[in-house]
């Protein structure tokens, strides 16, 4: 039998980490004893456990001790992370540590540094002298990346026990919900976030446009809710179509489905928005008065546009390289303390990837699966509200205004 | 302030019983204080908290303590349960105690008793000195029923620790799940079941048949597998259609669905069933020759038809009146150690409200909604599995042979 | 080679009959030559097809014709419709005619007559002399039964080709409809529905309550919109549930969410009204004083609580045997000449079932099955809705306001 | 009052053609009388109609008849189709022609020339003498662009009468379908698109992998059921990931869900083989050596991997650029006779746009939401299965073994 002894700080049991700790002690075959227990006396104070663990192989202790480091463990035998350089451009040495979402800290020369631009499956590269987080496919050849093993530690987002929607309604993702409570919740976290100068994103799909959601999206960004929107080309053609072609054409708002040639429309759309420039241009030179990249523009908020291979067009704002529009992503969501996720699987699912775990997410779908998703992913102060993104937006408007 | 001590045993950690305690004495405007906590130190041994909780008003504080002691706290302030007559037959005294589905015990005449018939949103009665779970309908004029306040606890069920699929994937819903993992563990699972000479329960709806799983589960009846099976008419109806229809007519089968006219067969099915005086005797009488409900009959396995506002015919096996139909479904979930919810929302939520908490549990469904909607109402030892039903049985029973 | 002539008349192209006569015909292994067809020059006027039916054994050519007859075919062989009697209560001759949800003629003494009572899956039993649609469950020992063959002949619905949005919009099962429109269309029907003096029905799930649409429904209620609401138990408990604990308790509300022991709510709810004799009784006496259960009885809507075994309980008002309360469904549907599905599957199949085609029906619900369901039944007036039902209540009722 | 005759000709009412034309000129504001009607007298002779059609003003009747030649309809004045030069890279001339996914035809120098590379949302693009489908985004400067009117004829599909399961099943998306006879049928249609010498194209999600399919689908790939695979860079890294790694680590594999860490694994599979230089390359290299993957390099079947904004990676062989991609797709489904798309709903809707409506395809999925968006599309040709894709290819190699 080999043993070891890890300690964790924090608070353990609001955050489940001690029990996943024991679970996965005992799924990997392992043994545990806790020497140790001292729970935080009151809401404020971190708990502290010291536990012993034991293996019949030391293969097996490493790779439990590998895994409860995910979960914050530290260990007694301390040291320096290892580095190996890069094989090649996205070419990682095979023993790469890959991140979590949780925040993390990376032992060299003696002192514990946290990592930069933290998000999940990415390699820890060190550039000038800091760990940063890095995408395999941005790791250039010869860059330092750190391995598996000593001198690594994660802080795991700890839920929040005070009275916000995220302490208590996290991670229940049911239709059956109070959406009145949900939403007023959400309302009150944006005000929060405000304050304390976090950015709020927004994550768009073109549902938001069916079901006449907008509307009131268009009013949240002139008012200020919004910093910064995040979607693709479907979105903004929607959105672009229904402000250019209204008032002219209409068949589509007046019948209330797609006529046949209807898909002119949304060609026309993107061909009058493309001809006057980009977004931008359409809105300065009056081809665009109105919709929720109008107002995006107007109040000079930024917005990224990925591409996809389902793409219409494309609008010629739509980032057509997934490695480009991934970084744009990312450049966009520094900052932020809180997101938005509207109705849209690809882009939801692309920006819960990009999220550090400490930044509070309200997703927004029809179904459960959506919301089911994000949540085994690891995502703590995440809610997932089953209703219609037209529905959940009107209300935060009029709870927001 | 006002403040009194609590102490909880068991697994704490595990069962996220701690957790609770602390959400819930902060969301109720509450204050706590660890005075003591002693955790298991291996796996087996249970942890011990006493915890000071602390309010501004005393109704604040008896609010908390209310659902601390719905977490299995007890307190100092020992004393008997109190009883109030019902005031009519279903007419409950205000104060009544609603159970949950945990384990719990009365105190009469100093002595903790175990309530018999453990299941949830019941009325707790004694009837021969014993308290009962009652349904509140069933409460008759007169009869004592427990009222909220002392001598009252409930054993939360913990989460189990052990190398079962109810341990790992416990409350893990999701369509990207390893079905292959989970099925294969709950194949395990019905062996142990077996072992303990506990029942193994299955809960069918109609998408069996549709699916083609009826072949599969037919087989697992045959093989012995199945100690009860709880449906409704249109599972029975679809499943005698197949066994009586197929041969002669059997448009159905070779287009594959519905012809106009063809609602004539299941019509057909029940009336013919129902002439014969029975499914038991439409097996006897030779009209029925295949099938899961003759294999039920052949085997002897009890089967319970609860009737709903959309059946058609209905067989005369079928119980028209709910209460007569929920007090059959409790009859037949005695001893039951393992439930298999097969693709039927209606019975399995009503099969749900009826089972203890300890009850290992496998719900199969084509979306979220329903396993999320279990997994809600705090039923630990449950999976949730995202498939077709026909696709699960059939790999179930290949486990099993 | 056998053959024989038959003929429709009606909207033949509008509503799919002639195609679903050639896929019928060769799908059965036949072959059709078309002798006339004469169609109808402008909007209004009817067409009119004669089609010669080949088979090579005589058994398929029946086959044939009566799959064509509950299309509507007439045969030239004209001949009064057979009956048999009843062999026991609830028990059919064998050959029995199973009826559509279409408007159905028989033949009796040389004269057609209009069945009464259309649904489907019924037999057609001679009472006092004329033919009624009734369950199997109610057809009593004895009672002529109406056999396949000569004599019966079905009006399939013709699909509107005004500019409603049961014309444009119908079987367009999606969540990418506009839903504005849809809504806007759907208040304009009910506008034309209370013109002509038809009654509309509501069918209300739990979920109103939970998104909160109770309150629009309530409004549409005093309002006058609302002719009569099936629903079930549960429906009516989370309504009076609101209406008597929000001031008091209101712990749910709070918070957002089930607390522990928060099902006393609901049982105590259920026994307040259960005390007081029932909703009606516990209206008239100030135990209840809103929601829509209280406007239902303030504006004297009649209301049909259907059971389940699912339910809590149950009020005193709930129908707890499945029989008894098909047929209040039954009467209650009476005069209908529309149907909001307010997210509710059992109730919303279960009076699917019992309706004529020709009743406009709107289906809400979450997720695309249940409209799909509804529409695989035939039913051509109907548009199914995938979005929140709160939201569709709220615009709906700012639609009517 | 304006008028003017069209003429239709065609399988019009198997194909809902003449019903969709009366439906658009009413919803339009026009009306319409049939002057001449001759409907195919049997299976395989085509229908003739003619239709004068009117309306109040001339704007009213040039949209109406706009609409009519979507669905195929030709008037008496004949002439060349119009064009007008690009305005520049990806603009097109306002009065764009866009297309359909139907047939298409283009009347230029008095003869009428089939479009190439058919389907829709295109523009109508003059390459070296012939009609081309041209995305938007990819025309160029100055070349001739066909604009709306004259000219420009569709043939809709027509709805197979023959026995197939296309031809009976089509459009019916439902949960309750009998799968048995809808795979058999899929079965039943790849042995004939073998014949006919058309290509069978598969696109598949990742959840092929999670539910186990992959073992199937591998087997359809050695067996030469599949001609080329189209997918993205989720699918193919969650294959080679099972491929490389069940032996070595299998952690995932043994436990049935995602452990801390356990992203690596993918991350780790992406490295091996990038670093082998490419799919094709790993298996050569034996870096792989077994796989959907594996199958299909041996097996030299042509695959496609589009990238998308959730990518972690990507693999060297996953196009990251989206136009790139979409032209990739196109050349890879030319000659395709069938589809089958295997619950990835972005992988699907891109191919849906990119098929011509006469494909036949088969859409497995485990909700209704992607076939219902598949239908609204008008692809004719189509079953969609509500069922899990493992449980379809296992059914359906075992139909082709």
């Amino acid at each position: 039998m080999v043993h070891e002894t890890v300690v964790f700080e924090g608070h353990l049991i609001d955050s489940d980490i001690l029990k996943k700790v024991f679970d996965r002690v005992v799924e990997e075959g392992g043994e545990f004893e806790v020497q140790e227990f001292r729970v935080g006396r009151t809401n404020d104070l971190p708990s502290f456990a010291s536990v012993v663990v034991k293996a019949a192989e030391p293969q097996t202790l490493d790779r439990i001790l590998e895994a409860l480091a995910y979960l914050g463990a530290s260990t007694a035998t301390l040291g320096d992370a290892r580095f190996a350089p890069a094989e090649g451009d996205g070419i990682l040495p095979d023993e790469f540590y890959s991140t979590t979402n949780f925040d993390t800290f990376v032992r060299t020369g003696g002192a514990w540094v946290a990592a930069r631009d933290q998000k999940m499956d990415c390699a820890l590269v060190l550039r000038g002298g800091a760990p940063h987080c890095v995408k395999q496919g941005q790791v250039r050849n010869g860059e330092p990346v750190a391995l598996r093993g000593a001198g690594i530690r994660v802080r795991p987002p700890e839920r929040s026990r005070e009275q916000s929607v995220f302490g208590f309604m996290s991670n229940d993702i049911s239709a059956e919900i109070n959406k009145t409570i949900a939403i007023r919740g959400t309302a009150r976290e944006m005000k929060k976030t405000r304050e304390t100068g976090e950015r709020i994103v927004v994550v768009a799909g073109p549902a938001v446009v069916h079901s006449g959601g907008d509307v009131a999206l268009g009013r949240l960004v002139r008012d200020g809710w919004v910093d910064v929107i995040l979607t693709g080309n479907a979105f903004a053609t929607h959105d672009l179509e229904k402000a250019i072609l209204k008032t002219s054409l209409g068949v589509c708002q007046m019948s209330g489905r797609g006529v046949e040639g209807g898909s002119r429309h949304h060609l026309y759309a993107i061909n009058a928005v493309n001809r006057a420039g980009g977004i931008r241009e359409a809105v300065e030179k009056g081809v665009v008065t109105s919709g929720v990249m109008f107002d995006a523009v107007r109040k000079g908020i930024p917005f990224v546009l990925a591409g996809s291979i389902r793409d219409d067009g494309p609008l010629k704002d739509t980032i057509t390289d997934m490695i480009a529009a991934q970084k744009a992503y990312v450049e966009a969501l520094r900052g932020a303390g809180m997101c938005l996720m509207l109705a849209s699987a690809l882009h939801s699912i692309a920006v819960g990837n990009l999220l550090p775990a400490r930044v509070r997410t309200v997703c927004v779908d029809m179904t459960e699966s959506v919301p089911v998703k994000l949540s085994n992913r690891g995502t703590l102060q995440a809610i997932g509200l089953v209703t219609d993104v037209g529905f959940f937006l009107e209300r935060l408007e009029a709870e927001l205004r």
